[in-house]
C-alpha cells in the first residue's frame, strides 16, 4: 500500500502522545476509585432508535451494517445499530437493563471511546475518549450528589496540574432558576429559550435577543430580561441575592433553584476554592437536564470550549415503572488531551517503557542477556534487551535513541562482574541483577510539565 | 423505554465483571511495559479496501455511514470506513503512517477493542477486547524475537495464574516447515493445503484428506502425508527429528524452519517449561504469515478455542519502498474473561472501589463526614459517604450490601473520638482519620481464585 494519511476527525498519538493519554487516563481513574465509583464499559452499539430519543445528536450517529447485509435503501431503525456518541445514554441503558443487579444509589465511572459524524474542528473530533462519572438513585436521588459531583471532577483534574495541565474553571448553573426565572416572566417555551440562550458565546448577545423574539415568543422587555440573568456571574453567594433582585418576584421553581445554586457555591468555596463559579449563561444543549447543570474550560484556553460537562437528570433511565434519577459529568480525555500535545504544555521523560537495555555481546550469547533481563524485570523493573549483537557503541545508540537511560553489560566468562552505564552521565560501575535498582525517577517514564 | 434486554455477540458486565476484566487487563498492560513495550492505540476505523485487503475476513466487516448521509445502493469502497476487526492490520498502517517517528525494531502493546459481524457463540463475541503484542523492524527482522514474543504471553498469562486463570499451553509452529514439506511433497498450492489443514479440529482428518485431494491438488499419498505431518507434536526436540524422518528428502526452506523450530523449542524449555509445544497441525487461517505461528488453549478449556494467537509475517505493512517485518500475538481478552466469569472460575473480594463508608449522623452535618472522608483518600484509601443521614443500622447495611468492610462514625460534638467498625467483626474501635488504614487485604477490591 501507498504510505496512508491521517483521517481528519480521528485522532490518534504517537508513543510519547499516548503515553500523555494513559497517564490522564491513570490519574482520572484512580481519584474516581478513590471516590468509591466502580468501573463499567457498556458496548460500542445502541439500537438506533435509542440513540435518536434524543432529537438533538440525530445527525451524528454512525449507523453499522454488516458488509453482506444487503444496503436497504431505507433502512430499518428497529434493528439497525449505531455508534454511541456519548456515555449517559448507554449507562441510563445499562442501569435499567441491570437494574435487579444493582445497589443504589450506584455510583459508576466510565472511560471509554464515542463517536460523533460531525464536522472535525481544534479540539473536536469523530472519534474521542469521554471519562464519566454518575451517580443514579432507584426512584430518587439527593441533591448533595450535585454538590459532591463536579467537586470530584475538580480534583480530578486538580490532580493532573502537576503535569503541567492549566488550572480549570467549573461553571455552574441551575435549570430551575433559569425555568422559575423565565416563567416568572411569563415565558413558557422553556426548551427554546434555553436553546437561544445556549448560543450567546458562538452569536453574540444582539442575535440571542433576536432569537428570543423570533423563537420563544420573547417580546423585547422579556429578551432583554433573559439576557440580563445570563449575564450575572459569581463565585459567591451574593450571585443567588443578584438573580432574586433582578426576578423580582419570586416563585417556588425558582426559590428552588437558587437554594441549590447557593448550596453549592457555598459547599464548593471550602472543598475547591477558586473553582467553581456561578455562571447564568450555563444553559447546556441537551434537554434532558433538570437541576444543576456544569460546564468546564481550561483557563487561557477557553476559546476550546468545554472540556468537562453534565448536569441532573430526572428522567433520563425510566422504564415505566421505574424511574433513576441521576447526576453526572464528563471529562472530553481527546480535547484535552489534544490541547496538552497540540500546545506543547507537558513532555515525557522517554517513549518507552524501558528503564535499561541489556546489551548482547554476541549472538550466541543472547539467553545471558536474557537472564539478566528476567531477573531486573522479577523486581519490577522495565527491561528490553537489544535486537542484536552490533558492536556496543551502537547498542548504546539505539538506548540513547530511545531515552533509555541504562546500559547493561553482562560479564564475561572470566566472571568479570556485570556493568551497568547510566548513558546521560557515562558513569558505569560493577552492578547484579538481583540488587541493582534505578533511581526512582528513572524507574518509569513520566509525563511532566513541559 | 420498555427493559432492554442485552444484544447477542456484546458482552457486557456487572461491576464485579468489570473488575476482573480490569485486572486482567492490569496484569497484560504491566507485563508488557516490563518487557519494553510501548502502549498505542489506533482509531476504531480504516478504509474498507484496506479491511478487505486479506479476503479472509471480508464479510464480518461492519461497514459505516452516518445518518445523514445519502444511501447508497453500492457504497464507494474508497470512502468507506469500517470498524477495524483486528489490531493487526491498523497496526501495521500506523506502522507504515508514522515510521518517520518510530524507532525500529518498535515494540507495541495495544488493548482495544475490535468488531466482527460474525454468529455470536461461546467465547465468540462481535464486539470483543484484544491485547497484542507485536515487534516489527525495518527492512529486517531478527528471529529471536519469534522466540521472544510468545515467552512475553507465557509470562503474561502465567501472572494471571494467581487469580484462578487456568494453565495455558502454547501450540507452534512454523510456517517454512509446512511449505517446504509440502512443497517437498510435490504439492504448489501451499495456502490451499494450509486451509485445509486449519479444519483438522472442526471436520476431523477424513474431510481434510477430502479437502486435500479436492481442493489442493493432492493425491491421496500426498493428503495422508499432510496428515501424518499434522500430527507430529510434542515439547522437545525430538519433534523436529520426527518431522525429518517423516520428509526424508530435505530442502533449503524445512531445513531453516526446522532450525527455528528446534530454537523455540529449546528456549521455551528453558524460560518457561512445560508450557510451549510444537504441533504441527497449527496451519492459522491468515495467509500473511510468513514463519512462526502460534496459538493458545487454557488447559481444561480446550473447546474454547484459542485465546492467543499470531505470527510472524514479513509482508504486512510495505508502502512499496520499505517494508517492515513483524511478529506479534494477540490475547482474545473477552473471550478469556468471559470463561473466567461464565464458569466462576474467580471472584472479587468487593464490587466496589470503597474500603470505608462514612456515616452521616444528621443531614446538616454532612461536611463533617466529608472531611473525614477527604483526610482518608488524601492517604489513597477509597472512600464514599453514606448517601443519607439514615438510621446507623440502615448505613452499616448499605455497606454490607455492597461489601464495603468498614463503617466510619464521625465524633459528636462533645469531642468523643470518630469510630471505625469492621462490619464483618462488629470491631469498632477509636479512629483518627489522619492516621488509621484498613489491612492491605480490604485496600481495594482484589480478583481471587472462586
Amino acid at each position: 500500500m501507498a504510505r496512508p494519511t491521517p483521517l481528519s476527525g480521528f485522532p490518534e498519538w504517537l508513543p510519547e502522545g499516548r503515553l500523555v493519554e494513559q497517564h490522564v487516563l491513570d490519574v482520572l481513574r484512580r481519584t474516581f476509585e478513590l471516590h468509591g465509583f466502580a468501573g463499567i464499559e457498556t458496548r460500542a452499539v445502541e439500537p438506533l432508535d435509542q440513540l435518536l430519543r434524543k432529537g438533538e445528536t440525530s445527525k451524528e450517529v454512525y449507523v453499522l451494517r454488516r458488509l453482506q447485509e444487503e444496503a436497504a435503501a431505507e433502512p430499518d431503525r428497529a434493528g439497525t445499530l449505531g455508534l454511541h456518541f456519548d456515555l449517559t445514554v448507554p449507562f441510563a441503558r445499562y442501569v435499567l437493563e441491570n437494574a435487579g443487579h444493582l445497589a443504589f444509589p450506584f455510583r459508576r465511572y466510565q472511560i471509554q471511546k464515542v463517536w460523533r459524524g460531525e464536522r472535525p474542528q481544534d479540539g473536536r473530533f469523530r472519534e474521542f475518549v469521554q471519562a464519566d462519572i454518575d451517580v443514579v438513585g432507584a426512584g430518587t436521588l439527593p441533591y448533595h450528589y450535585e454538590v459532591e459531583l463536579p467537586l470530584v471532577m475538580a480534583e480530578a483534574l486538580g490532580a493532573l496540574r502537576e503535569i503541567g495541565v492549566p488550572p480549570v474553571r467549573i461553571l455552574v448553573n441551575n435549570r430551575k432558576v433559569a425555568e422559575g426565572f423565565y416563567r416568572g416572566l411569563g415565558l413558557t417555551d422553556v426548551e427554546a429559550v434555553l436553546r437561544s440562550i445556549d448560543k450567546l458565546d458562538k452569536i453574540g448577545a444582539d442575535a440571542v435577543a433576536g432569537l428570543l423574539v423570533a423563537e420563544a415568543g420573547a417580546t423585547e422587555d422579556q429578551a432583554r430580561a433573559c439576557l440580563a440573568l445570563a449575564s450575572i456571574s459569581g463565585s459567591d453567594e451574593s450571585v443567588v441575592e443578584r438573580v432574586r433582585t433582578l426576578a423580582g418576584e419570586s416563585n417556588e421553581l425558582l426559590d428552588e433553584g437558587l437554594a441549590e445554586l447557593g448550596a453549592l457555591i457555598r459547599a464548593a468555596a471550602v472543598r475547591a476554592p477558586g473553582v467553581v463559579v456561578a455562571d447564568l449563561k450555563i444553559a447546556r444543549g441537551l434537554d434532558y437536564y433538570t437541576g444543576s447543570v456544569y460546564e468546564t474550560v481550561l483557563v487561557g484556553h477557553e476559546q476550546l470550549g468545554s472540556i468537562c460537562s453534565g448536569g441532573r437528570y430526572d428522567t433520563l433511565a425510566s422504564d415505566g415503572a421505574n424511574t433513576y434519577p441521576g447526576v453526572g459529568l464528563s471529562i472530553g480525555v481527546s480535547r484535552l488531551v489534544s490541547r496538552l500535545i497540540g500546545k506543547n504544555l507537558v513532555t515525557t521523560t522517554r517513549s518507552v517503557p524501558s528503564a535499561v537495555l541489556v546489551a548482547v555481546g554476541n549472538e550466541d550469547d543472547r539467553s545471558r542477556s536474557d537472564v539478566v533481563a528476567a531477573a531486573l524485570r522479577s523486581r519490577g523493573i522495565p527491561v528490553e534487551v537489544a535486537p542484536s549483537a552490533a558492536k556496543f557503541g551502537k547498542q548504546i545508540r539505539h538506548a540513547d535513541r530511545r531515552g533509555i537511560p541504562f546500559v547493561w553489560f553482562v560479564g564475561d566468562d572470566d566472571q568479570a562482574a556485570d556493568q551497568v552505564k547510566d548513558i546521560r552521565s557515562g558513569d558505569q560501575v560493577d552492578a547484579d541483577a538481583s540488587t541493582w535498582a534505578p533511581p526512582e525517577a528513572d524507574l518509569w517514564p513520566r509525563v511532566v510539565p513541559a
